[in-house]
């Protein structure tokens, strides 16, 4: 009989008490969560589970109260697994479905498991627990994406190509040392992220709904149990900011920006322009319209979601922007930016770990564009200083040496002694190795210079920071 | 035996024929838009039937052929309406999922239909059409949205309430002249919609895949069909930008903000601090832990989405950054920001127009408000000014006054006449009517002041607006 | 004697009467705004030369006042113009250092401007001034962008380049067709400013700090006198809102966006990989250290600043969020954003004309470019629709097609009859000019299709528009 | 004689000998920097030391060298101190303006300066500098405002307020307790401006352009006397990338979102509707038209600001998405948003500290307010929850008991037993004190709950903190 109350009340607001009027269709339709924060349900459930433990050990439940729930929520939790498990609209949110749903299956025990709870403490619990994991999963995406550069820049710790400034050639760099520089941004991303979860990693369960709550809990005890490192200090802050949901959704906009950048390059050396590199099939599109396109969709979506990334961002900072404490309903939308740049970078990820492996670079094509355009007049103007010619004075010699071979289409090992030595009487036999194309590469020396000894130190580096993580 | 040929093709990619591996699980994820594009299915379904009796016309396919695929089109048409429809992510998007369940029904006719177009072409007349209808929708609501306004003015024309400047009283005013501020402002916005609308209205198709066609076809009569004013110009800048969808999602941008200081108004005027207003049960929502309280929970959230709607602009904006012409793959990122402006737009203006409706204000609690905290400084040194003070000079009085008023806890009423001519010997006793709270409304003249008279003109003005539009 | 006492009172704060004790020096740096606003200086006092003489003409100042008070307007406004002018940070903003300046040079009249005006009404009407100014100059810059790209489309109708999709070459397209794009492009963008100052376009003076006034004043001859086309129809509105400048700052964003594209292009195009346009030294930069470089970085930093553009609707859209009505001090920070966004847009605009009219095409680079990579597959394909294939079954015989020839390393110009022949019995032999490299562009006949004939109809149009404008 | 050619060159550009023609002035305005990166001035300087310092010490110049250079930029510095510096905006950045001159007074020795470094290092290097600087800054004045919320929040331990959600009145709680909530805020601000330095602390300069150099350089020498932790590890993402910008500008959008908050909530404290809180004179200003105005302009204008440092992030996410490796000139950009957010938080965070200190809480009003409007309703939930009613009917019994009360204009302590034991039998005379206003703050026991005991532990934590940071 109790059960039928209970199913009585699971079409009730939990809040009907003080209503006299039904709720507006639009506004439920307009002020419901469940159809997006159903995604925090297994964290809402291991949540209820720790909770009920708690209040249990506590006396604030009976063991058999907390026995029923336990098996209730399971099954729920099963329900929800295999997608058996409906969500309603008219229940709001995923919190009151899951206890809606327990009451149904368990009876009265069910309206216990909110005791020393609101909903404003549970759902920032269970953001964070969301986070923590997306977070740590996306760490090590990173890796995996991290390996596949390194394992290319093994491959290419030798292969020249030309750097560039300003989208034009500038100097003759090995392609591993290009692609290490992504290695290393990468590096700073998975500590942005980490950093991000050390200072997430405090329980808000227990501020209730903003002042914590007379009866005798053990937080402590809960934030055992799911994994927190440590208890709110403060209630009203536990459910009132969202700051570590900022600090991930700026780390992920800074992630995605470097792949961005990594991206856009992978669509310029696919042109026919430049053809650096092939990708695979599998990682490209067709057109429907011309049959001899092969498109890099997947880098151009990804470069393109960098925007939806800034503007999750965007959405949540101005959102909480001049919000007075502690909750307002405003910080509902603080849940779809986090799951959509949640999935964004996981999957964008992924797929450039996949476009990194399966890239297929062109060696010849690569060697050919540092061998032309005076690429090393940096080259001829270090040979200068080093035999004592003031730096600047040095730029200028080469600069003339520069526009006379554009006018002339010459390259600098078409130059004959007596052109060098009219632009400085310093120029010596010895300057012709270094009118190679490439020749500098070895001679640099300098700690991460755009050399093959510094890619292969920078791999060993980087091997060791992988290990470390495995 | 054609279907059966058809049928196996169905589940190919429509650029299958260049490609030899198969594609990546995850790519195809990564890739599909049908998970969102299916909101543009009628458009593209309009867009055919349009596109076919133009081809059919111009020879191109056959009478019979385009009868048979309108039929395929209507079946597919109501099964879309009535939910029937299984749409297919590795069909990717909604055009080929549309046209693989056309050559189902049809067999080879189907394969007709893309004749002339290409899906670069499609996608952008699919979501202007989408756009256009939205656009008028909205303007649809925010009629609506200022009828409220206007009702509500009317029935306080003349009641007094503190006008504030930096949330600080600062002269009585009409409530009704502070509800039609907003009038004016989604006037403003009404117009900024309109002419997105007009600019937006030039058919892309026929552009195809950004060159336009060698097939002889009439792109002017699918124009008329769909209701475009005009053909596309220029083909490649038909498949290329998107700034009518940019300058759309501005025009909800600049309108939501409108919003969110309008629903911060309903928040403080609900406050048991301000208690200005009160808002229907049904708009209201209560707190699952604390029964006492009634919370202005739509208002709350509609002001809170004006950051997602923002985020959605910038979002837009980072994506187009730096695209060269024509299309790239990035480009399927501008649906899904257009989905959610508009729905979020168009809900949030629906229910800011029940919120205006629904308001019960409070007229003694506005009136006290007005009555207080020497509100009416303005209206003394106005008196000053008319005999002559310079306003400066009137001003420093006048302050004066004020701090003798807050040092002894006075308002001016409380003042003697000596106290007056002790600030100045211009003070005679006709001053006394101007010290009453509220006094000076009726006197402010100007066009647009803020007097009950001034606001009776603006209804009257707001009238005939509504009534053009009706 | 007056005037001493009007000294005195310079470097008094304006609202200083109610105060007692000073203002914080930090307080003065952070809240001062003369330090940007004074590029409001010269609609400020252009806006008091209007307003005094309304006052003299509606008997609330002397005609005395009045000439006095323009006579020291005109003597401070040559002395803004020659740089002359202090401006003091201790006086806040432009307004009080105009109007102190004016007490000291006239005595007691000066006093008298304030009458029946605010600094609310004030500073709107002078950033209305402003923006209605810099919107028609950045139009008429668009117009001279608009006439760079007319006279290189109109040299380069006939000059054959690739069309992009992903940065994949896809069709051959006329080069003047590609610029024309952008034509049509800025045509909306010099619109968007047009609608906007539509809209802009009302006087808000008169609505003093925000509910009129009791003076009998004629703001329309202030209107009149100011070139507003009429007058606000509410104080509080007039007062409260800045969405003129939101959507000034969104069509500036919407512009350059545009011009982020055209410049990413130029980037390209001066690569060695494309080679496509050479840019006159004067609009190009060289290396500190590689003195072979040559730079664009105009074009780098038009795109670089696209960032900064959308910044600036940011920061705006946000600090106007949930603001209640009506003027709150956050609403200063309106003008720097507003006057970045001005200088920035404007400047951009006029240097990328200059880019447009100093770039060099190298028409043989664009040809050879045109006529590589199987681009023109869609004219087989139409070749085929043409004769009776469906449109998708020609697709998938184009496609295998591109597939033989790519493993082959083969032109479709290389192809035998009988290879042909193998793919689709349709072929005949008047195939052979199709295959041809760009033999399909005057083929082209749709409106606005990328051929020579249609390039030279859009230039017709677009200089009906340019001397319509003129 | 040297001198002279020297002073001839000066107002060369630096990357000349390649060019022919002249700049044009308007691109030279438009992509100077010396405006603004002079900033950078000392910061260069300290570099130039360093690195000048290192480069003898190597053997790259003479020691004769060095003291030439020393003491040049030790004038120059002065100078620069003094403002006698005049920087030219025809030498482009701050770089050559300072090596410009450093050549005007001690000749050809400067033109040895730019050995083995190029300005793409030099200028991030600047940066990085600047900004250790900047944020260490920003933490000192975190600690500072800190530790006026430590000092209001022991004043406050037992205040009584009303605690919000919803800008409703929800539960009582101590006012220390609301700001601690500050407290801890700003505490995790600090943290990640502590990460951000930690990761930013690396030395750029050695990259040169992008590719390091030839010549025998100590890079770790210039790190220690500079004061970074460690040289880059990749001499391409040295010069490439801009993410600790990034994160920089994202922990200042963050920190200064709680202080929008705290200043929004001051805004509504200083109303007279709620006037809990006054402000002294010197953090207000007044009305220039209305003088019984005192506006809480600071707060106002810091929350206002929100806008602007999110502007500035989204400004530099923007203009980095996409750009390929490794320095383009769009990175320019890179550092106005940087000053201003690094100018506009530190300042904020300094006058936040200010109006946290000079508050005046008042404690009537407060404890009025959280007098009435059934705030206590959670406490009498608990009640029924501690003698064993499940939580949900606990809720829906009181639920009933507030509509009673709403409905019959009664607080709860008005109720009769009667009344009382109707609505539930649990309730036995021993409810009487809880329904007292804010009789259950010390009830609250759990670690971070709303009680004075609570506070005073935070209240010691925090300046366990503050000391070991002192």
């Amino acid at each position: 009989m109790a059960k039928k109350t209970v199913k009585k009340q699971a079409t009730k607001k939990p809040w009907g008490g003080r209503f006299k009027g039904g709720a507006d269709a639009d506004v439920e339709a307009f002020t419901e969560s469940v159809s997006f924060d159903r995604e925090l349900a297994l964290f809402d459930i291991a949540q209820s589970l720790a909770h009920s433990e708690m209040l249990a050990s506590c006396g604030l439940i009976t063991k058999k109260d907390m026995s029923e729930i336990h098996g209730g929520l399971g099954e729920i939790s099963e329900d929800i697994i295999s997608g058996r498990f409906k969500f309603k609209q008219e229940l709001e949110d995923v919190h009151m479905n899951i206890e809606m749903r327990l009451a149904e299956l368990i009876g009265p025990a069910a309206g216990k498991l909110h005791t020393a709870r609101s909903r404003n403490d549970q759902v920032v619990t269970d953001l964070k627990l969301y986070l923590l994991g997306v977070s740590e999963e996306i760490r090590s995406r990173i890796r995996v994406a991290q390996k596949a550069l390194v394992e290319q820049a093994e491959k290419h710790a030798e292969t020249v190509m030309p750097g560039y400034t300003h989208t034009q050639r500038a100097q003759p760099v090995p392609l591993g040392h290009h692609l290490m520089a992504y290695f290393f941004m990468f590096e700073r991303d998975a500590g942005r992220f980490e950093d991000c979860e050390k200072r997430m990693n405090t329980l808000p369960l227990g501020a209730c709904a903003l002042a914590g709550t007379a009866l005798k809990t053990d937080p402590a005890r809960v934030a055992g149990a799911l994994g927190f490192a440590a208890v709110a200090d403060n209630s009203m802050d536990a459910v009132s900011d969202r700051d570590f949901l900022l600090e991930f959704l700026a780390a992920a906009a800074i992630c995605m920006n470097h792949l961005s950048r990594a991206c856009e390059e992978f669509v310029l050396w696919m042109s026919s322009e430049f053809r650096f590199v092939s990708l695979p099939d599998s990682l490209c599109t067709g057109s429907s319209i011309m049959p001899q396109k092969k498109n890099p969709d997947v880098a151009e979506l990804i470069r393109g979601k960098s925007g939806r990334i800034t503007g999750n961002l965007v959405s949540v900072l101005m959102m909480l922007k001049a919000l007075p404490l502690t909750y307002n309903r405003d910080m509902q939308e603080d849940k779809e930016p986090a799951f959509d740049t949640a999935r964004t970078l996981a999957a964008s990820l992924s797929l450039y770990g996949k476009l990194v492996r399966g890239a297929k670079f062109d060696k010849k094509r690569l060697a050919a564009a540092a061998g032309t355009g005076l690429i090393n007049a940096v080259d001829l103007t270090d040979y200068l200083v080093l035999r004592g010619t003031p730096f600047r004075q040095a730029h200028e010699i080469v600069g003339k040496l520069v526009l006379y071979c554009v006018e002339g289409g010459k390259e600098f090992r078409d130059l004959t002694m007596e052109e060098l030595r009219a632009a400085s009487p310093k120029f010596g036999d010895d300057v012709l190795p270094a009118l190679e194309p490439a020749a500098g590469l070895e001679q640099r020396k300098g700690p991460g210079a755009a050399s093959p000894a510094s890619v292969r130190k920078q791999i060993r580096k980087a091997k060791r920071i992988l290990e470390r993580e495995a």
